[in-house]
Order: structure tokens, then sequence, then C-alpha cells
């Protein structure tokens, strides 16, 4: 069981780290990348060989602007990739545009702007489909949550 | 092995059926259901609670305007869901922003708009996790997109 | 005579509570629920039902992102609900078309964003229907502001 | 009981009919009046102040492009109004903003865009407060509703 | 030769102080008031009624979210109208659309978004159709411009 | 007395006829111009030196996507400027911006997308600032719409 | 002297065929080449490779929806690349946005949604750095533009 | 080899002074400009004449909101023109559209918004065409760019 975790630049490690903090609630394990699409073609090429046959199951990639990593990773694998739209200009909308608009063959499983955490547990539940004790934990933390929000229900405004 | 389609009415059938004749090349199997998170949502509940114990390993759910079939869906499950933003008003922009801007901890897997045939590739996708033969047939389709697009590279414009 | 007021999650308790100070001024009781339409949806339908007994006539939701919350109860109950788009992410538009862009049958009044004042006194406008004293209240209210706002009409530049 | 139902131009009045029709099903009266808020203001302040003293409860108003109608209407009394936006231009969404984003202290309950039959179902569920059996018939329309999509529910795709 | 210039709430007071700056450097006399299209409906008729007979000759008004006050004002009289959106949420655009996309028949004139100042400039423009005095001192003040701008042409970067 | 109507493109022509039939109606009299500021940038600044001296009042102008035109006339003249954003692409949202987000210093009086009637009526309503015949023409129109609009008032839904 | 023309789909030809006649006008000679981004990204490379050896000066590419393509090539060569945002879904903004907001290092030339003609242009401009007779062409091209436009200013509406 | 930058107004200054960091990495010279298209229209058309005669081979335009300056230069040159769209309001978009929807015939060659540094890039790009020392400089610049980027690609998250 294994996560690749990819992020065009520096700037963006810090809510892609969210993504991680999901895996690492629910034990799975995850490599991180910071490889640009644009500005290291020719690496992303070599590394998404190496996923193949290390046995990645999933990938995630979070990318802002004119955000082509989860597409570009997506035509290169067929892995599963989500993509996370980071907000870096005009609220992230042209992002969210440019990785949810895959055309026709090539699917990005996108998620909200700015949510990596979202993409971690995504990531979780496709994994769920094979490994039964994932299935499991996904019950067990949606119990805990429906217990942790159940004591805040009766709110005083 | 078993994926299951939702749409919210029968004016979305046509458009998600692009999903089943992607998930049939695949020879991946599906059941479809039109319920409407808003008209029949006791319904919904019940037939999700079915597809916990049958087998159901993917969802695909497509819907339009404030599109909540989708997440109300991925809610009541931890089977992953595919999100479909189908055009009904505002070039499809409600729908798109109603599925994939879902908040923290219930993730929708969102595709491009009215792009159901995506969503069928996607689970199929998430299905190879676990089936090692679909990954195989996902390279075949994959090498055959390419030889026929290599066919019409050269172009006289 | 009731009001009930939802609320997706804690961080929107302050700008909710805009809608009940309204209700304050108009002295209209109310319950207040921090329920996720998507993180404890058996809640919130055990909470609707009781709503129902318990004489409550107007449903008051916020919610920001992909906003579900109040279609959600609209769907479970004919009590008239008022949405409230919380400005989280895209200056709050992918929660007003969430909430706004409701299918045939199924509606949700819907205010500005994070106007919850707003959806106070439209609750107390729904509740003047049938309560004659409340209607009087309103008029008493419209005229005190406009006495309150004409004596601001003349300006220095 | 009465409704009232206002639209701008002649060119709205087949989308307004479809409010009518939801109200007819529901047995409630209603009148329809074409008044321009911009071009027969001083004929709109006569109306309103007509149905303040006819019994009118619910005013239901639609408008197109920079939509002032309904938001008009409401700053001229304290029956509620539902607004419907009308495309005109721009998908309709400049007529959706100037009629949600009314400002403090004067709510219009804004429906989907072009909606009006959401808009007369929310008047009757607004009526529901004040009148018992108006609210059993909307307990029947859904169960009607429930019994009809129902038997639509398994697809083949 | 008069101007008026309206706003709808003190907290565009700011904002539109930059209209009445212009006016002052042509030394163009104006009253200015702070009136709510939609709190003071009543207060705003009776005063456009006695600016049609003091001599007002141009207006301007600025308002925010669903911007109604430029087109109502228009309305009621045939004095040209400035319309100024101001951005009280969504960057503006919902005061822009509300203004700018006034129905056939009645037109505002609508500036940029904040651009209060551009109001008052375009008074002045249209103040001097009449004023020849005003056509000389704009002619005066666009060569001062280029005066001031030609200063500051080149440029170390 | 005298208006100058320029277009971008011929395609403009007929959404422009818009605006000098209006002005017809008025017995305004005008010229008409089809010039591209950025195609023929050099003959855009000599008609605009002819139309000093002619005793033109009153300029309107209409173009599509980035929408130049309007601007480029009013940085170039102290004519009081009307601008119409022509719909040529993204539903006019283009052209809008393009005329209406002018700078500091240089307005322009812009109208709804494709409103060209509007923009001939607001012509009309700034020459009746020095003409008083128009002023009585104008009140003669707006009391004639009102007739006309006063006997559809009450209508069959 | 060489130009190359991307499309990433057969659809996208008639549009992209606009470029190649504007390289006609101008007698560049050009190659054409369909190739998807997503669907053969090594055949991409591969031609790449080969245009940066055959004297390639100008590359344009033009693409929909999640539009990778101009942007996946400049990644790859440092010839100039002019992008063609091709309406495919939201009038073509989502294309404009993946194709004109490239992050930092990576600029693509964007002209505007479907205007390929305009990207035609642009390369012989381009080109005309070095060719000298180009930029003979391009000045006899703006005089005759001037001269046909000339012939239609004085328009009867 | 030369360079031109133009900016319509100093408060655009330090964005646009990354486009002449870029020119410097490259050692091209260039000169700059602040020269508002509305406010000076004169004096950019005389500067524009030099630079036909001294030259200049990219010209490089900044602007924000209803941003001209970029399409109005191209329209009186043949030199290719590149448009840095810059944020004065709603994100950038309206110097987006402004810039980059430029009308048949008239190319602009637009960047991202306010990613002047790209717009240097994309002049040294257009130089290289004839300059093979900056072809060789731009490869350099590239591998530069891989060697610091692959020293980070992994990353702890």
């Amino acid at each position: 069981m294994n996560v690749a975790i990819f992020f065009g630049s520096l700037s963006d490690k810090d809510t892609m780290a969210k993504a991680a903090r999901a895996l690492d609630e629910f034990e799975v394990p995850y490599q991180a990348f910071a490889i640009s699409a644009h500005r290291l073609p020719d690496v992303l090429v070599a590394t998404l060989k190496e996923l193949e046959t290390n046995g990645t199951e999933v990938i995630i990639a979070g990318a802002g602007l004119a955000a082509h990593l989860p597409g570009v990773i997506a035509s290169k694998t067929t892995i599963p990739v989500i993509g996370v739209p980071l907000n870096g200009a005009l609220d992230g909308l042209d992002s969210l545009l440019s990785i949810v608009q895959m055309p026709k063959d090539i699917p990005v499983a996108t998620v909200g702007i700015d949510n990596a955490r979202n993409a971690g547990l995504l990531a979780v539940q496709m994994l769920s489909i094979k490994y039964p004790e994932l299935k499991e934990k996904l019950k067990q933390y949606r119990e805990k949550l429906t217990i942790e929000l159940t004591q805040q229900i009766h709110q005083k405004l």
C-alpha cells in the first residue's frame, strides 16, 4: 500500500501537508515529491515510471494557477490521480478549471480548492476498495466524527 | 466487482449513459438508479444501505443545478463517490461548485462538466487498484488510443 | 411560535448569531443547532422530525462552500427553509449557487451572502402571515428605521 | 388567503405562469400584475397599498437584468416577497445578484434562475404556517412525488 | 448649475466623497444625500421632486450589493443619473451588474467599481454641454494632466 | 445639437442602429461612423478633431470583445462618451469590463450589454441639460410609456 | 522560416485552420499536428525534439477545456509558444485560464478565445523580428486594412 | 537588440520591474516608459514612432482595470506586443479580458495576471528567433532551473 503526493512548487508544501496528515491518521504510507510539470517534465516522467513498479496505488497532485500537474500525471499513468486546486490567483478558479475540466479519456478526481485533507481521505477511500482494514478504519473515523460533532449540536447564539 | 450509477432526474439519463458505456468497454457491471437527493431522500438512504452489502465498490453520481446528490451520497457511505456536474444552468458552473467544493472530511471525486465518460473511466481506474485484470485492460486501452490518435497526427489545414 | 437555526460548522456561529439577534428584536423564540448535513446526516433527520412536532414554523440554515444544508433540510420537511450562503471560498459564490439553484419542487428561500440578519427578518415576515402582533412590530421597525435614517440624510462630503 | 404575482415585462409572462400553475395545484388564489419597477414606479406603489388592505399574504416577483422589482416591492411592504431571477443576459447571473444581494433590513426570499414553479411552492409553504389545510396538502404533494419518482428508480442505461 | 450626490448608507460616504472632490476642482456646486432606496423609498421620491425644481442638472448615485439606488432614481426623473458600483461583496460584481444592466428605457450612466472620482468628472463633462466655461476648464485639466504625467514618462526599473 | 455614433466593426451595425432609432424618436440628429480603435487609430483621431468643431455634444460608442473604442475616444475628447458593451464572446462580460472599468480621470458612461437603445436615450437626457425642448419630450415619452404599460398591468396567467 | 501548428483534437481543426490561413497570406510555411498533450504525451515530446532541429521558429497551439497543450509544449522547448484558447465549455473561460495563467518561468503568449487568426498574425510579427521582408509585408497588410476599412467609415443607421 | 517596457501608472512600476529583472538576467537592454494610453495618447504615439526607428524589437506593456495600453500600442506598430494584465480590481479579471480578447487582426501576446517576469522571459524567447546567443542562454537557464529544482524534489511533509 503506497500513495504518492506531488506538488508543483515549495510554496504549495504547507497546504499539501494536510493530505499527508490525513494519510497518517489511517497509517497509509506515502512519498512526497516537489516536481513542477512545466519546469521538470523529464524528471516527472522518470518518477512516474518508478512509481508504476514500486506499488504506488493512488497519486495525489496539487497545483495552482494554470494547474497542469494533475492532468499531466494522469496522462502518463493509469494509477488514479486526485487533483487539488490551489489558490494562487482568482480565488483558485483558474486552478480548479485547469484540473477538473480534463478532456475525454484522461480523468482527474478533483477535490475542493485548497482542500488537500479531502484528497488524503479520498485516497484512503480508493485504497479501501482493496484493503478491508481501511474500510473498517473509515467507518470508525466516521463514527468518531459523529460522536464529536454530536456533542456540540446544541448551541446558544 | 460492481459500480452504481445515480442521477437525480430522468433528463440526466442520456448524459449519464456515457459513464455506463465506458464501464461496458471494460466489462465492469453496474446498476443505475434515478433518485433525487431532494425528492426521494429516504429511498436514497435505503438504496445506499443495500449497496454497502451487495459488494458495490465505486459510486458515480451526476446532478445539475444545486447538485447535492454526489455529496449527500458521500456523506452516507465510505464507498468512493465520483461526481459528475451536469449543465442545467449557468453553463454548469453552479453544479460544478456544488459538487467539488465539499467541506472537510467528506470528499467527492469530481470530473468535468457533463463528462460522464471520464467518470466511468475513473471508476475503472479506482477498481484497478484491486483488480489486476482492469489494470491490464486500462493499459491496452491507452495503447489503442495512442495507435488511433497516432494515425491522425499529420493534418493538412 | 418557534424558529430553528441550523449551521453546518462552529466556524459559522458568529455570522449566524446575527439571525438570532434579529429574532430577539421581535421577541421570536428560537433554538440553534450545529449539525453538518454531510457529517451528521442521521442526527439531522432525527432533529427535523422533532421540530415537526414541537411547533417550529420557520427554519433558517446557513452553510459555506458546497452548501447543502439548507437544501437537504428543505427536502425533509415542508416547513419553509431560509438559506444563508456563507463565504468560505470564492467570495461565497459557491455557497450561493449551491443554495439558490435548488431543483424543481424543493425551494429554499435564499438571502444574500453572509446576510444572516436578513434571514432573521425574513423569518419574522413569514411568521407575520399568521401572527398579527409581528405584522405590527414589523411596521414599527420600518418606521423606526425611517426616523433614524431620516436624521442622517443631509451629509457634507 | 391571497398571493400576488408581479413581473416587470410581458416577455416574463410565460416563465412566471409556472408560479401560477403551482398555486393552482394547491388551490391558492392569486392576482397577477405586469408592472415594471422602473417604468411604472407610482403604479407599483399604489398597487402595493391596495394589496396591504385586500389580505394579500405573500408576493412573488420576477425580473431580469438589473432586476430591481422584487427588492423595490420588499422596501414598500412587510409582506414577505419571493424573488425569481429571470435569464435575460449573462445566463441570469445579473438578475440573481440584483435580487439576492439585498442590503441589511430588506430581505427578498430568492429562488433559482427562471425557477418560478419553486416560487409558487415556497409561497404555499409560507402560507402553510397559518393554514393547516395547506400543510396537509404539501405533505400529500410530497408523498405523491415520492410515489411517482419511486416508480422510475430502476433505470437501464 | 447643480449636482446631487446620493448614496445608500453612511459606510459609502468616504468613497463617494471622491466625486465631491472632483466637482470641487471644477467649482461645480453639489448637495449630498444619504438615502437608501430600500429603507427610505418615500423620502427618496420627495427629495427627487425637490431636485427637479431647484435646477439640479446631473445626479450621481453610489450603492453596493444589490445596488438599486441609481436605477430607482433614474426611474423617477429624466435628469441624467450616473451610477457608481461600490464594492461590498463579490469584489463589487453584484453592484456593477445591478446598476449597469438596467432594462430598456431607463438608462444609468455607469462608471467603474468604487470609481466615484470618474462619476464626478463625468458629471462635469455632461454639464459642459451647456456651460462653455466647464468645457474650457476640462481642456485645461487634461492639459495639466498631460504636463504632470509627461514629467514622469522616463522610468528606471 | 448633434450626436456621433461610433462602432468598431460592420457586424455591430444592427445593434447600434437601436441607438439611432432612439435619437430619431426625439428628433436628435446624428452621424454614424464605423471606425475600429485598433485598425484605424489615425482616422479615429482625425474624425474626433472634426467633431470637436462641428458642434457634436455627445458621443455614443459600441464595441465587443476587448472593447477599447469608447475608452480610446474618451481619452481624446472632453465630449461625454457613452459606451455600449456588445456581446461577442463570454456573454459580453469581456466587453462590459473593458468599457466600464476605465481608470481614474477618463470616464465612460456605460450602459447595459447590447443595450444601444438606452445609449440613445441617455444621450437625449444629457442633451436635455441644455435643450429644454428635449426635457419636455422626455417627460412626454415617460408619460406615454406609463399610459401604454398601464394598459397591460392586469394579466391572466 | 517555419511555424508549427498543434491542436489537441480533430474537432479543433476548423478553428485552427484560421491560423494557417493567416500564415498563408504572409507566405510563411507551416506544419500542422493533431497531438493531444494528455493522450499522446510521448509522441508530443518526440515531435518537439524534431522541430528543434528542423528550424521551427514559432509554435502555435490550440486546445479547449483544461487546455494543457500550449503550456506542456512551452515546458519542453524554448521556441516561443502562442496559445489559442478554444471554446469547449463555459464559453472558453476554462481554456483561457488554463493557458494564460502559466506559472513563473514558462510563459505562453495567449491570444483571444477561438481567435486563431490572431495567433497566425502574432507568429508573423514574431518572425518579423528576424525577417525584414515580413516586417514590410505586415506594414502593407496594415495599410491595406486601413484602406479597406476607410471605405466603410460613413454608415447610415 | 532592444526591448521597451510600458506601463500606465506609477503604481504599476514595482510589478513591471520583474520584467526588467528577467531581461537583465539575459543581458537584454530595455527602456521603460510610464505612459497612460488614456491620459497621454499623443505622447504614446510619438514614443512608438521613435521606437520604430531605434531598433526596438519587442514591446512589453502592463496595465490594470480596463487595460487598453497593450492593445492600443499593438494597433500602432507591427512590433510584437506582450501584454501583462495587472490586478487592480476583480482579481485582475477585468484587465485580463481587456488585454487578451483583442479583435481580429491586432493580436496581443498575453501572459498571466501580474506575471511580468514571464513577459520578460517571453520577450527573450521572441528575440532568440533572431539572436542565437539568447537561444543558448535560454537553454542554460532551463538547465539551471532543472538542476535547482531537482535538488528539492524529495520532500518530507
